[in-house]
């Protein structure tokens, strides 16, 4: 089942998409968002909820909101694909692989949607793409333990960690670099987990304008998704509509020589398996 | 004036602090938090709203929430004293001096209340203090130009930005270390910016079981509050509410020796000059 926020005139709605269509489930579980239908009550009735429903309006054209668009807590994987970290490595980048998940936050107002924008900063020359995979969170908990991590998975999406490279390394913190609004992309929906079974290697390939510029899978992942629920959960309590990005493989604009980014009028696009595609238009800061 | 949340029951409320007590300003102002409050218009007219006003409720056991209880956002200034960046030189640990602010991001439910635990988490022998100035956003905006940034402060409270050092250095990223769950007391209330002079020199005292271990004054910040509102909001919209951490001082655990650290049963106290005392006890978690 593919789940998805959107606009309805200036309101915002979710649903579920059927063919080419979606149909809004907002009034239907009783839950305003997304978020709080995945750690509901109605999750589990989920199947019956969408039965016999019929697509309300057309996917074309759809008004299209982050995931979630309003997450408590966007918790990042950085360096978590090996082939990534090699290259890293043969760009001349000092880098030791850590024995723990080395993570950074991201806020919402940083995210944009399927079809939206992703907007290039005026004081940036460096805006770079990174393909990842969304994990949103459906049961929360404090302290889950790896063996029951995937329990907490509500399903899987489509993200661009857009970042900003100058600002990414005006110090050792990144933070500031992985936070300009409206860099990252999230969407176009995420699929329920009961479609892909845990740890399943998912084939995940990004393209500028066309042309592809990542292209790997899942497996490369250093830390897999288990040990980042974990990590994560000891920190603070999951609450249902966190999401989890996992991290990029190799293939960024920054490792390239001769370095290569993001334009106005570019297109990037990042195609996860058994997911979908995220598309999002390069615009610059007006 | 001195404006706070606390629970009223188990219901959220804010107020003003009159002489030893506090008057609820919610249904008077409309405004459902503290947050909503700073950005609103019935701001400009908060010296009528309290005029005549009495105390409700004394402070006396009042169940206090962190001050902005979910800032949208809570951006850190780290290493940004030069008495604390001198320390850390002799502690001999590498660092130089940014040219940017660096910065980090807190949840907020990494918060916790004056008066309510710093919890030290059961993976973690090295709960450590770092006594803070935080500002708090009024006039929420973009792109906001150092000259003007004074103007986009509605007050200024007290933190004490408990770090878990372990974690925090597991990797480069310090997120992990600085945003476990109830570590970042903040409070008791936020003193509105007509009280304070821009770029007053504040003394800071941080006290274990009333034991000095920090003392220093805002005057050492290497990236003053201007500079940090015009850096961070070139990144994002700022919004009202939303709270700057702004570094700490010398005097830190981590830089001791021997080392030393917050357990169970301490106290620990961070008191700003014309602000007030954060006090928060240290307990276990369960």
């Amino acid at each position: 089942m593919k789940l998805l926020s959107y606009l309805d005139g200036d309101k915002e709605d979710w649903g579920v998409v059927l063919g080419d269509g979606v149909a809004s489930l907002r009034q239907r579980s009783g839950c305003a968002t997304l978020a709080e239908f995945v750690g509901s009550p109605a999750w589990a009735t989920r199947d019956t909820l969408v039965a016999g429903l019929q697509a309300e309006r057309p996917l074309a054209g759809l008004h299209y909101l982050p995931v979630i668009p309003r997450p408590e807590k966007i918790v990042c994987a950085v360096r978590n694909y090996m082939d990534h970290h090699q290259e890293v490595l043969a760009a001349g980048m000092q880098r030791e692989l850590s024995d723990f998940p080395p993570i950074f936050l991201r806020v919402w107002r940083s995210q944009t949607a399927h079809e939206a924008p992703i907007v290039r900063p005026r004081v940036s020359e460096s805006l770079d793409w990174e393909g990842e995979l969304a994990v949103i969170i459906g049961r929360g908990g404090r302290d889950i333990p790896e063996a029951q991590a995937w329990d907490h998975v509500a399903g899987y999406s489509v993200y661009n960690d857009g970042s900003v490279r100058e600002w990414q390394f005006h110090a050792k913190q990144i933070a500031s670099g992985k936070n300009f609004e409206s860099t990252g992309g999230f969407g176009p929906w995420m699929v329920t987990a009961d479609e892909i079974a845990p740890g399943r290697q998912l084939k995940l390939e990004t393209r500028l304008n066309g042309e592809t510029i990542q292209s790997s899978h899942t497996g490369h992942m250093i830390f897999p998704i288990p040990r980042l629920i974990a990590y994560a959960s000891t920190i603070f309590t999951l609450v249902p509509g966190d999401v989890l990005i996992t991290g990029t493989p190799a293939g960024v604009g920054w490792s390239r020589k001769p370095q290569r980014f993001m334009k106005h009028g570019d297109v990037c696009e990042v195609e996860i398996e058994a997911i979908g595609t995220l598309r999002n238009p390069i615009v610059d800061q007006a």
